[in-house]
């Protein structure tokens, strides 16, 4: 991705990492303890263009021709591995296409790593085995490299999956954080908050509705509407850990940019605002796993919401804010009653171990 | 990869899966138990020519000029995370890029997951990921992208990591395991056996000789050298978990060829065959981490052979074998006192957690 546009530091004001000499929970919650170790400890030791635009997935020019190589990983230590909607085998498949589609990538090939904990029931294996070779077979993507390794009783939880994968992206498509640009309408392809909360209710064993269920899905058909219905579209996203609020506050900080919502035209479901209300959660914030955002030019935002909605993935699509030049950085919420909000990243996330 | 060669089984006589219904230590020990694991679990889940090779990288079509993008992953999950020679960090970068390298690709970019245990000293984190800055650095080769998971105390151990990485593969470059043919000697390009014995001795405080270290490196520029020497070399391999012998019977059973090895020609460092004399254990099955076996038309293996060893990570290079059409799928060994043994698989490494 292009790095002509001014890279900010994220978040907009780093705080100093959190006075602890230890990894905490809060590093892997996708909030800002996660940036801080990110942009403190890992991009400055490895520093390089790819790397710096913290997209989904990183470009690489392999091949001299205007077309990059997409590249993108994922580790999947969700728990329970089973769960209302899917399993880790089909979270880490869908993810990674995902993580390629938003990057403007047709999705190529997938690697597929295991860590399992001695002791695992084989039965687990082969049914997460089993939901991997369906999400590959149904986005048309082949799993072509893997690796397993086993790791003594106590020593893991079960069962970690990291996925790697590669696409390629056309010559001359730009899109990315770093396309972002006052004026952009931000569209969304459907309800937020549903895989978070199908999550924490079968974590905790809630009852709290029936239709919670994970959104896990593959992207790829839906990002490639989005490419086509809006032929000027600047970025897309894939809003997992820490939601939609953490990629909005990202691309606002980073670009410098203001952002602005409004919670009315936001998608939630009922039984998602149902049980955020119960349980204290704003569906901003939960993790999804089957939503697209996209930073498109206004004069496109409602043939893209056409086009994604005639889709069954995109069928709640939903055009909920837009890009501005100020107040820079900053995200605001314009909120059912009226008043208005400040969006900030949580310091850690309720939810570990959502993906 | 091409697929034009006959695939048998591996191994060439499968044994049904261990009477159990649990994940073993022994399935991640790269014997039997792992190759039964992926065989017959795995593989056929997903089923497809660029996986079924089995070679250390995958080769895909990305761009359609004949040009194919390498594609690799592992999980690092040694301990301890620190040793002899290395750390979990370098460890991780060296061995996708060898992985890349023995596939005959340029390396291009990695990736780097982490899944981190909570509790965690932040210092060892930044050691960790200074040593893979520093390993990826020296082979120029870019950490791309990344991801970074926290699971709570006792639900990792300390530290995990994932890298991927992709390559290219020039136009017409063939080479695999199924390019292996009868009449090829196998030469590799240094000691074996450093690494896993290393780790042995400091996992359990061994004073053995203080001389023992991992021989963690990256292969690309003996690999570049290899395939420069030997015009028409045929395969390269990274023996790893397993040693050199997982290597050779893999290949034997695959190609259905038979692999003679020399005893006397192997090269072996004074202090790990002093080492695995104690130990109990021979050098042909302890895991390596910075060595290349190469297979070659016998007329290249001189050439092969002398220009190894004008490279400092080359210098102990050795002709070590050679293939043959019988018996098929067959290792054995010419012993050093003039006897003859047969090579096969452990069913489950003695050294779980080696890499």
């Amino acid at each position: 991705m292009s790095s002509d546009a001014a890279v900010v530091p994220f978040p907009a004001c780093p705080l100093p990492l959190v006075d602890t000499d230890e990894v905490l929970l809060g590093h892997g919650s996708g909030g800002r303890l996660t940036a801080q170790l990110v942009e403190q400890l890992i991009v400055p030791a490895f520093r390089n263009p790819a790397l710096e635009t913290l997209d989904d997935a990183a470009l690489v020019d392999a091949v001299g021709d205007g077309r990059r190589i997409a590249f993108t990983t994922d580790s999947y230590v969700i728990t329970p591995i089973f769960f209302r909607g899917g399993d880790i085998g089909e979270l880490a498949v869908n993810g990674t296409i995902n993580d390629l589609a938003v990057s403007g990538a047709r999705p190529l090939a997938l690697s597929l790593a295991f860590i399992l904990e001695e002791g695992l029931p084989l039965a687990d294996l082969r049914r997460v085995i089993e939901s991997a070779r369906a999400a590959a077979a149904r986005a048309g993507v082949p799993v072509v490299t893997g690796d397993t390794k086993v790791v003594g009783r106590g020593s893991a939880d079960r069962l970690f999956i990291n996925t790697s994968g590669i696409g390629v992206v056309p010559a001359g498509r730009r899109i990315g954080a770093a396309e972002v640009r006052a004026g952009d309408a931000i569209v969304v392809s459907g309800t937020i908050g549903d895989h978070g909360v199908a999550i924490l209710s079968e974590r905790h064993g809630l009852e709290l509705d029936g239709e919670l269920c994970s959104d896990t899905a593959p992207l790829h058909e839906l990002a490639a509407i989005a490419l086509a219905a809006a032929p000027h579209l600047h970025a897309m996203r894939d809003p997992t850990r820490g939601g939609l609020a953490a990629t909005l506050v990202e691309i606002a900080s980073r670009r410098g940019l203001a952002v602005t919502i409004d919670e009315r035209a936001l998608p939630v479901s009922d039984s998602v605002r149902g049980a955020c209300e119960i349980l204290g959660l704003d569906p901003l914030f939960v993790a999804n796993e089957g939503k697209l955002a996209a930073f498109v030019p206004a004069a496109e935002a409602d043939a893209l919401v056409a086009a994604l909605r005639a889709h069954p993935l995109g069928r709640n699509a939903a055009r909920i804010g837009e890009v501005a030049a100020a107040p820079a950085g900053l995200v605001t919420v314009a909120t059912t009653i009226g008043g208005e909000r400040i969006v900030e990243l949580p310091f850690a996330e309720m939810l570990p171990r959502i993906c």
